[in-house]
């Protein structure tokens, strides 16, 4: 069983649609939907991937005044349910919030690009994080800290340097990547971390050209607890929703 | 690593405070939040559940004001990131939307209440479900079933018998309970399952009074295919949010 | 143009629905909504309360087993949209999330119940509040302060004497008479506003037995300049999400 | 009383932070956000265009490694109370979910420019829409309509065509433009509504270069009442969340 959720964009010469509200070559919304049902019952398609660029090629070639179509799909992961150490045939529980993504985009005599990617992927370290040596002025308060927790809520993507690939396969190789070095990194700063994560998925995974990661910094301060009279090493936190960092950065292979 | 939201609810003799703003007996917002961050850092409960218990002792005992002290507790779920088969040991996994609850309450001169409870649970079985023989009337459009999808996202709670277990024992046996039943029940509504569910919980776990389940029905719909020449034998469904069923049932133990 | 968004809770005997999976006597949730389509388009109700009151005779005189059925009406602000001065008389803005609502519950054989109520009321008075003489001890950071922010967002609820009143005339009456004590209010906590709103709106409205209001303390924390060398005369503040200060009251008249 | 949400964004040269988690040039958040309190107690701009060049130009000319900074700031809007026909002086009501919106960018050495903008405008139109002459395939169900409720949830934004302009003047001349398009149109489709008002912006506006419009359409969907042998002459209309068509284009001036 799985769950994906399809946005649809086409851009093209649509001026007598805006200018003067001639609808003649305006696919509507509700028909666009019923395309994904309908070709969905048809596809042989396991992941995403595939099955955005089928819808991509759909609407080039049976739609000439798009220029380009972009399809973005959206997998939300269903585990079979455990029971007594074994996975339930016909029960699927939802276990993450973590998504799989794809953006296929399909342009009028050109070529297709996919950029797959993850969000929701949440994950904190609690060791070999630092924040130090940074610039001192006379707004700064934050104090240095050699050992403090971090916690990110990421979103990745990357663009395949083919078409045509076992993007099954492969994704899963980006995923491990990213995990691995973000838990070995002895970590200088977030920016430190997202680097350390493309640079591994670009070293590991020959078949994706660039790595985008956005990793904003879901802060857990340190309590003061000096007023009641204790110490606090590094055992009580309270995590802050704002004002938080944003770290986003595009890391490319050297060609 | 543990995370844990605590919310705190004392009710008491307040008229002074509420009628003429004296604030002699009220306890600030602030301060009940120090108290949380000083008490757990002192504190050895290891499950959320004697923290609450913690807490609340320590309000009723403090302030003579207070009758009744609710303590309210989730826990956010964190594992250890899995990574070449091994578990890191200082990276952690924000796995799952599922929460971990807990209500403790307890009154001056009374007993202590441990109300345990999930929520986020999203379950989904796609065998094993009906639906039919409701009623018909002049409203009715809706088609009988014999096989459709029963997805839901469960809320459970449930009252303990005593304020002295190993609570971090027993949930997982009223939780693996709840979903056995989901997983194996010949469903005939979601109101027939809710019950089987509870049913096998204060079967299985001698040690739960009651089981409160809030299961709203997650609509997932055939797609009529037929406009497009096709048929669909439970191969494409739509998710709705919107209307949707909401069952919600106490089942008690007869005493 | 209205927006209403409604609520059906059914209750009565279900044991045989729960307990062996014997539909007859359950009403789909799709037959439900039917229904409030159809009794929308023939009923001359204008205001949520009576529209209410027709739904939930309709389901208690034709569903023999329905002991008692709860509507829950939430309409949502449209006002027509004010251009060069002027109403016009077929655009509409969606200007505020304000929500009325109404909980219309009847039990066969007994009487209706009409609980009318707001939602999402954002209100700050940055004037004429203070918070001082409340209890300290060895967890309290807080300062004392007589002039400060007080910020919330109000849902309340009150009971109306009778089912048959001239209901939009009497929600504003409430609405102003809980406005007006909060901006003229010398408040000494939230607690003591709220009681003051509850008292005011008791005391000018007749038909109302009983005010429930929720408060939550949306603390605007003045920042501590002091490290940039500045002061900080209640000009600058950080409104905060959590911890909040949670202020709840059911105020009854004296019968 | 204003409440603005501001947002930092600085680019530049990096490479030995990202590279090599040297922090000598990183900025940390925390002291962004004690600038962004301290520039607010001395700042005298009462508009959210003048305090984002304000911020722009302090983080380009204090910190050498920025090459671009953005500043992007959101105005919740607090209107005075109401209270008996008068404007209460100190108590403030958050009416509308409508923000208003900057982003001023600024490049060293270049020019500064000034996005500003609007979000969470939910306007609905009952007459003067309808939507036909649409692409006819094998995957249309959706009906021809000459009259149909057009809603949807406007952000626009917009580019002024110099960095010192009244602001406050401007704003709600675009504003106005926009609403009044959106009223007076006889729309034949979203796209011809869109283009429709940002070309009155553009004619109306001299001081503003493009104008970018996105324009969800929030269905409103007729209901069937057929079943139950009734008519439904545009009266029972139901809003629908997903699928929705997504409508978004930018007009520039020709130049």
């Amino acid at each position: 069983m799985c769950e994906w959720s399809v946005n649809i964009l086409i851009q093209g010469d649509y001026e007598n649609c805006f200018g003067s509200g001639d609808n003649s070559e305006v696919l509507p919304t509700d028909t666009m939907k019923n395309t994904v049902y309908s070709l969905a019952r048809e596809s042989t398609a396991t992941c995403i991937e595939d099955f955005g660029k089928e819808l991509a090629a759909h609407f080039l070639s049976n739609y000439s005044q798009a220029r380009t179509v972009s399809i973005d799909i959206k997998e939300t992961s269903w585990d079979h349910l455990m029971l007594d150490g074994h996975l339930h045939p016909t029960t699927f529980h939802q276990q993450s919030g973590e998504r799989q993504t794809v953006i296929v985009t399909a342009t009028r005599g050109g070529t297709v690009s996919v950029v797959a990617g993850i969000s929701g992927l949440v994950i904190l370290k609690t060791s070999d994080s630092s924040f130090s040596g940074y610039i001192k002025d006379r707004f700064t308060t934050l104090r240095e800290t050699s050992d403090r927790l971090l916690g990110t809520d990421v979103t990745a993507s990357w663009t395949y340097d083919s078409d045509s690939l076992h993007f099954d396969r492969v994704r899963p190789q980006v995923r491990t990547a990213l995990l691995s070095a973000f838990a070995e990194h002895k970590s200088l700063s977030v920016q430190h971390t997202l680097f350390a994560m493309a640079a591994a998925a670009l070293d590991q995974v020959a078949n994706i050209l660039d790595v985008t990661l956005t990793m904003p910094n879901k802060h857990c301060l340190l309590v003061d607890l000096s007023p009641f009279g204790q110490d606090n090493p590094n055992q009580i936190f309270v995590p802050t929703d704002e004002p938080h960092g944003y770290i986003e950065a595009t890391v490319k292979r050297d060609l």
